[in-house]
């Protein structure tokens, strides 16, 4: 990597044990059941999570859009956190793949009050449609990587299952929450029927997520995901990359966490530049930048010299996001290039 | 009507007038194009509204969920209000008709914020759903039948312009908004490329709504009604009501809103009873019982002791709706027995 | 009705006793379930059928759309005759708004043979859609009204059963089936788990079809019937006039069969038109007129000009249908004018 | 490989020189745009293809209900062969991801006849949906591999133009079409409007397919790839085997087609099984077993003891796939091994 990246965890390259791994992989035709590195994933993401079987998908996105579909009818109405992953940056394929309406509440740091969700539920009446499903994102991308505690998941869980509704866990960043809480993943996904979590992004593989739930659960989403056409063939190439990915890279994300806060102190202590500290849970960064002068594309910009990218997340913010490839001295160099940028306003 | 039916206008029967120009009526094959009698009342309403053309629906949701389906292709995002009709009350026809996902904004009385849709407008990106629709509601069912003024839809109208993208109308109760207003209908309808109005309702028809719009829209639209299975055969029975209802009981609407007014200071003046009289503008009187001791379905069943009906809106919340049937003498008797059942807690 | 209108039986204007009947009738708002008139036909028509339950719609395809919606999930695949009224005149509903792929099987005189239907079912496999339903349409329209046999549909509907599969029959003109299999229309509609048919057509109410159905069944429709629009206010208007449909009409179909059948033998005897005798079974007969020299286009343009309306449905055939409206003179006129206009050639 | 595996080329493993290419792939995040290898491979494919844009997608099936979804609207009509891939395999998508009715066409190997689908051509008419793509299969599948001659790809395509209906093709296996045709496969590829193909299969990329068309079709294809989770990150590690297949495995498949002869030719010759050899033309041979005694899966289960994997196609069929990993000696064990069991028979 020429550049220091802190657009998105990604952007994240397979490591070089994940090269080995998948050069060596043991692969057959997963349609037909038959690729063993495939299974072997699958088996270790379900224990993992504690949930009964898994799924490899291609991508987050396939994850919650087939979990959805899974758990819901066209025409029911389903629970979301307004600016979460799935209304946001999944192109709609909530009413286009599941034909749902969306009922969307505004959380605090992306978690929702469950007062709020309960009296989101819809009762039986002809003019309403069905609540059928809840659906949860921990960590919160557009928060700002912010974790919900397992308090309010709790609550959340204990309201849905009252109403005999399903919830599925958005846990793309799941490690990194369970890093934070400091507890198993097992104690986060226990307050969902099915989790999506992602192999790429801070674990570093190259391309995959995983699905996991009921056996029940999962084997009528398989269907859907061969509709999706993720139904692969020899996957266990990727599937290799992803074992390494659960068996190495889950445990040193609390380096990706120091950095973040790193990098949010320094960039508080930037004059013009904000950032509540509060949110810097995890790997995300959320900066306001409005009083240096610069907007978020022009600061972006102008970090491209100094062999740096980052995305402008509005006007006046900007997002860092810290990985495997950020090194704390990396985190020096940034706030060395923006605090010469801001200075020369 | 033996009760004093003030659950919703929509309980309203036929006028005589409207049973003799049914009985008379002259029909045809409306799907041949051959009833005399929907066409006429389809060009009198495209009149009215200033559009090119019209179309006679079967339902304010049929014409709603048709525009909607007519506007929008799969996958894309439509601006609504939070509590608006369409999402409330229409059975989550938008996800499963249209397919779209719903970007809701919450409003003041109804009235959104040209700001928030403004923000709310998605730009081109991969990860996005093209916002391909607004949708306005005026006077507004859940807010308690209040308009959105003129220079508010003026103001949405000019964004929607800018951006491309039309602007549906939900004037279910369109006429009650011109009424207070004081404004030829068309003045609202300018501000919107589609507009859906009721017959029934305030106007008394038995059946029947209208979809408004340009000639290529209301052209489209036909084919989906058609596949919704509102393509009707001899029609003119139901249309003959309807044009009783344009040319007879638009003008008579200022009655009902102050019967309305008379109800909801009435109701002010009891105690334990609060009625925002900002919000009482037209047929609609939400009220808040919350401090007589009684819930709004405690109180809708003792009403109905003395002949009345009304809807409970919530636990303690009670909706009432004036219409041709209710008289100035019915809101006092009403107001008798509420402050009688108010008294015996 | 100024000219002899053999295009449709759609075409069927209301009779005297159904415009007092609707004049007279007794209403309420339907959607509170509170229309006397609507709750009678439904009690009525569900009586009629041995079936559980039955809804008012207001089209033959409003009732197969929301039955094919009730009975399948969208991803499901259905069988159907290839050239059923569903999949040629429905605008393509099934995809849209059932989202389930057809499997056709080709007919003869509309009837499929029983071992393709077997064959048609899908087995459990990853590839596969689910086989959720199997319609059937007796009579059938586009075969020219022929009449699918008892013993066929107790086959059908005994594979049916063996593999958990309901049925829907499209019986628009049932009550034509049933006169010319000279059976009670029950005996009918006990192979099917739901039965649509028509007040319109032969039965001359102005609007309106039912569904029928078991209880839960019909309970499930109402609520996509609702969300199709489908759900009136004062529908007791148009139920009057199926009442009438349903006491009066149903009984004097075989006059319609008489008439078309002696047209069918006239039409037989001109030189150059042909029609296949053993096809003329109901009210519809089907002609082919291509060795008159004339086109179908052409031949009904001249009728024009003897105050006949007919179909062509085809390059060189023509439709003719046999309703209320049609007396056994008119058959003579007809069978003279077209003479005249072959010999003219 | 174990074991002799017939049942189908999607079976083949990656070639070493796969291996190595995917172990040195350069990737970057192509979500971004960033991944030099996935770029490097469209542009390949749509040079190879004779079209302007290429997108790579995870499977055929998603290729194919990507394109569906691209040239159609909901409520459309499409043509496709009765026993075609896409109606056949791939989990009733169509309806589900596209609100589609399709009109099939029983073909002749495969091979629609243009009078055929000109007839299905949808006119405009208020109850027809609009007929709004054909969709072609070259080689069939499940007609046993057969190929379309470029004489009817071009009548139908000429047909198409008049129309104005795109065409796609399904060339999940179009170069053992071009292979068997002895043309480049842009003679091929020139018939449709966009063009799917697999680089798994005969050409043994472990996962991945390729859809060509032009500019602005890849553009909004490139949106529903995302929409259903086929939008990758690091996807080079999969571009880079599909670069090798495009580069060394096109030219090799006459082998694959040789050995398919030398079998069937075997099997013919064995008493009690019939091949049409007029079928055997690419890499696929479906045999008749039905007097041998043996049914398919009899016949599959003893072949097993012998290390030879096949698929019954049907009761009586038995479908054998020939491959990168079949060499001649194995053709003569198998026809060695079906003729031991059968004669023990
Ligand atoms: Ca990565
Ligand atoms: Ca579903
Ligand atoms: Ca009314
Ligand atoms: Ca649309
Ligand atoms: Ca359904
Ligand atoms: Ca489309």
């Amino acid at each position: 990597m020429g550049y220091i990246d802190l657009r998105s965890d990604t952007v994240t390259l397979p490591t070089q044990e994940m090269r080995d791994a998948m050069y060596k992989a043991e692969v057959g035709d997963d349609v037909y059941g038959e690729d063993p590195t495939v299974k072997r994933l699958e088996e270790m993401a379900a224990n993992i999570m504690g949930k009964e079987d898994a799924m490899f998908v291609t991508s987050g996105t396939q994850g919650n859009q087939v979990s959805v579909m899974t758990h819901t009818h066209h025409g029911d109405e389903i629970i979301l956190e307004e600016r979460c992953h799935i209304i946001t940056y999944e192109v709609g394929g909530i009413g286009y793949l599941s034909g749902v309406q969306v009922k969307t509440i505004r959380g605090i740091n992306g978690i929702m009050d469950p007062k709020d969700i309960l009296n989101a539920i819809r009762m039986e009446d002809i003019h309403y449609p069905k609540t059928s499903l809840i659906c949860l994102e921990n960590t919160h991308n557009r928060a700002g990587g912010t974790v919900t505690p397992l308090s309010n998941m709790k609550e959340v869980y204990q309201i849905a299952k009252e109403h005999d509704i399903p919830i599925h866990l958005d846990g793309a960043r799941i490690f990194n929450a369970a890093t934070y809480l400091n507890v198993d993943v097992k104690e986060i996904a226990r307050y969902a029927d099915s989790v999506m979590f992602c192999l790429s992004k801070g674990l570093c593989a190259p391309v995959g997520s995983i699905v996991t739930g009921s056996k029940e659960f999962i084997k009528k989403a398989r269907k859907y995901r061969k509709m999706l056409g993720g139904g692969l063939r020899q996957a266990g190439i990727l599937a290799a990359a992803g074992i390494v990915a659960l068996e190495k890279m889950t445990k040193r994300l609390s380096e990706d966490h120091e950095n973040a806060r790193l990098l949010a102190e320094g960039l508080n202590s930037i004059k013009g530049i904000k950032v509540d500290m509060s949110t810097v849970q995890t790997n995300i960064v959320m900066s306001d930048i409005s009083a240096t002068g610069l907007t978020g594309a022009q600061l972006s910009s102008k970090l491209l010299d100094y062999g740096i990218k980052v995305n402008g997340a509005g006007d006046y913010n900007v997002r860092f996001v810290t990985h495997y490839y950020i090194k704390k001295d990396d985190i020096n160099k940034v706030l060395h290039a923006i605090n010469t940028i801001v200075k020369e306003q």
